[in-house]
């Protein structure tokens, strides 16, 4: 089965370290393509940065549907466009937070989240809220330091991680601590072993899931609001009334 | 005082009706500009059309901004791109249905909407649930048919409008109605007098909030999840791991 | 157009504070009148102060349809008696709660509020939460100074204010703050400065939705719960079984 | 032990069926006294029949409170007043809605709630919700009649109540059904008879939870919100700014 | 009437404490019998010592419905087999986690809990929100001590429930405590006096809970979710397919 | 990798049927083992049967855990004793109406639930809530047949499930349909062709799960709610207090 994993910012370290989390938990049948937009903001903090990334990404989504791909997994953590996705793919399409929020509440009556920048947070708790795990989630934490930074002051960037997850732990009472950015992805094992805490990186979690929802045979529906886009002809000049 | 009224999609005749309506309900003070993007879909009716339209519409603000445009409506009952345009903006960003949500949750104690397609619905339910409605609102109804189509046959529009309105009175037990498309905007009036019912035209409530708001001095906060997207450089070449 | 702001309380002064903050924000051609019953407790301070303000209150309002009000604020944070006042109003009424959280949703995604006494608290945490904004709502704070007091002794007030406020920016992650008072109305553009908060008076919010209402043609529902109450008569003796 | 139960609307007739109920289920060391306030709305119906009635229940709870009262119930099904009631008294005050939901949560996983008039729906879905039962109640149904009405016209009125019970149970899949007006108190054993379903009165429900609360030994709390009101002057003069 | 209380762990010692705490508070008419399995765990803590515990107690109410029994209490917080019962039981049966929360939300507007060990957390509060109480619950706390503790070490026992008192008045805002152990229940005159908080022991409330509930006529419902178990025959092979 | 599928009732026919369709949808690596407990009850229709099933299935998932299972399924659509076999398991457990809902809400926005008796219908109903998806579930309807009957007369069953899941897409606007009940497992793939509806079966999902689960490294968390059972000794006299 062949998985497409898609970083929808523009940083190709990001997506190869995306893509070496992909591959080491994938089944041994499964291919792993990894991949990004171009022309896509270097990172994505914050809406804007969404919306901007979205319809490149559609766009490999479309190609990835010529080319016969199975599942699709979404590798940033606001699962950005993801409901879009779905219109476009036959196969299933996996956010990495829906996923990481799925297998915490498998594991954990109760868990916290450690994400990047303080503006990130409201936007994770609300799609948390989405997800119906709310009540799950004791607390969304950020380390304070921008995506990029992760890869840039690894040490910095540890030494937090490892003081959210004890807090999240010893404050707010989590039981499991989910990663909030697909950046963190390879810190995942040395996290776990430093605290102790069952640590849940989203990479992981949502190519499981896939290669799950494929195996079994699972597409995504095609009745309602998941059904392809209605073709349309775009007006293309700009225009003021 | 001046606002920008976008209209997402790319179909003139709909961002002119919209413009009439925003225009007639203004306050003697307000300059009402719209406008539309070039290039995206012609009508929003999905997850992924909203996707292919905001990037689009985020650069009418972002011109809108250096031109002194005070505030901006979203003309789109999916409120597309509602955060990210936020993000942008110094002043208020209003989208349609946020607006019709709080004047009908001001005016009546429960109330449905009436959209075009059934694909909508959840993305409407969902919408209404994230904006702290869900429990005033009875339900989220469809004529079936497609957003230009309101234009192109009038006649049925307005009589399935019709037959949905009584609905929501007899049926549902609601105590008024929201139009669940910009695009219907121009029945608003002929709809409230034939149905004796309380019809909340989106575009209108959100110009009338708009105005409100500059008149009171209110800005988007640039504190936290609203504040200006950080400047990054973006890769420009299409990269695979 | 007309709007009657009433204060339900009937201390004089704070009704003039408020008719100041009020007429402030208009629109040039909108006339306030502001009121404030008689026999009224001197401030409103917990339920039943509240439940003995709004019989004299919905007097004015009946009062008030008599002579063409246009729209009615009531400025009282708890928002008492609103269905009631919605029941007797022909036109749209706004409790300063109500369009200070609205306000609040639109331009931050995340707020506190700060009231008066801790008592309070538990009653602004039900009402937030009944308007659908539990969720966007961090936490209800309280400076612990009754209301007349916040007039009598401005300094200590203010102090404490600006205290809680930047609690609220820095421990409890809010990009805005209301204030959860109509006595704190003339503070709030000196609050907003020394903080560098968005702080949302519900006065001035109110004012400005009324405005907006009106301007838009809206009129309360009298389909259903807000119906004028029907007819009947009273008996005049006290009764015991 | 002394009950006070209060009718807040001010028919006499009413209240005497109420007493009935209420000493028909009492213990036997259980005093009751029913009463009504003078002045107050014939019924109440709607928002702005349950404020005018609120002020003169709390004096009669004032009085209460001097010679002796263990407890209150407010026997009016939208329980108007009963956080005012509660900073007024020392014992604890039940309202008919809250017991009967209680003791319909505890015999059943889901009911349906029977009224008089539509307009009472939403008002009745929203108390219903707040004390947490919303999940739990299928529907609000009305037999669309005044609630004087009731005892006017005893037959139709009993159709009708048998005709919503029996829907309840094969449309909603009720287990069990609560009266949603106290004027419906006297109906509960012949409806419970004829449709075979458990039918829950208010009246019955508080008077028994009333006995067990005092039983207990407790009180409503003093510290917090339902504290007794502050003493303060009250301005004697209507007044505008 | 005569209602039976089972404690459904082993330990007699607390059965006989908590058989003192219904008599203490039981009408002079009721007759309360105190019982407790054989062979379930020592004490309850986690959802396996619950799932060891309800076959055995469903046994004892199974011969208590031979026997007359009008109503059940369930002695354990964490009001195991609740719903089971209901299907075994004709008559009302009260858990004491239900009854604690319905008297806590009938004498305040919010109160938290005090419970033994920090794994009971998740699941009390998982109980309080299916009870619809979530929104009124401030916390649930552990004083980290099991539940034998409880009477091996009575003096730790009550400093840190004294302790975790006040913090709920002080830290969270509460203005009720409910004890959450059964073990707990002699202890409460003592807290009550000692803190001025009002403090509820489920045992207490579930004795006159249900001893209102009988008085009052209620049965549980025999119509969907608690009627009779089907009868059907047990296979006695393991079996491995 | 090992899984245990436990089938909690005592009919082995059923646990071959479920066997048959975890072995089906296994990867190749996957030993699937089915077993079911000797003398629960036949089929589980209600609370009282879930809780008579749980010890013994927690005694086989003792046994499981001694001779090294990987994950278990608990293959009854109520997922009984799911929280507590999570606290004796080391591996994951899951539960197959979590699993089929988490498969639901990947494809699908909206999805209805087709189960067996109308009794199941509130339990199924809150556990889709408190698994957080309750807003996504538009029904649980019931084909009102026994879990047994669906093997006694597969004709009827058929026939009925078509008529709900074509029900749910037409009536409910549900986008796919889970199956509320192991016994329709075997009916999963023709169901689906027959309807032309997404057709979710909890054992397939589950069973996917699982591997996707111990694939990942995910394990329960030991921390907090899930850890292991404290030891303690039983009593083993049944004693009166």
């Amino acid at each position: 089965m062949k998985i497409l994993v898609i970083n929808p910012n523009s940083t190709l370290s990001m997506t190869m370290q995306i893509a070496d989390s992909a591959r080491r938990c994938a089944f041994p049948g499964t291919v792993i393509e990894a991949i990004n937009p171009k022309g896509t903001p270097a990172s994505i903090e914050g809406h804007a940065d969404e919306a901007m990334s979205v319809p490149a990404m559609l766009d490999l989504i479309r190609a990835g549907e010529a080319r016969g791909v199975d599942a699709y997994v979404i590798a940033c953590f606001d699962d950005p466009g993801l409901a879009a996705a779905r219109e476009i793919a036959a196969g299933p399409v996996i956010g990495i937070c829906q996923a990481a929020v799925q297998v915490a509440t498998t594991i954990a009556t109760r868990f916290s989240i450690v994400t990047t920048l303080p503006r990130s947070v409201p936007i994770i708790e609300d799609l948390v809220e989405a997800y119906g795990a709310g009540h799950r989630c004791r607390a969304v934490r950020a380390v304070d330091m921008p995506v990029l930074a992760l890869e840039q002051d690894p040490t910095t960037a540890e030494a937090r991680l490892i003081r959210e997850i004890e807090a999240a732990r010893d404050v707010d009472g989590a039981e499991a601590v989910v990663l909030g950015c697909a950046g963190m992805s390879d810190l995942c094992d040395r996290l776990q072993l430093q605290t102790g805490m069952p640590v849940i990186d989203g990479v992981t979690a949502a190519v499981k899931l896939a290669e799950g929802l494929v195996g079994g045979g699972y597409a995504t529906s095609k009745i309602g609001a998941y059904d392809y886009p209605r073709a349309k002809s775009a007006c293309v000049l700009a225009q003021t009334a």
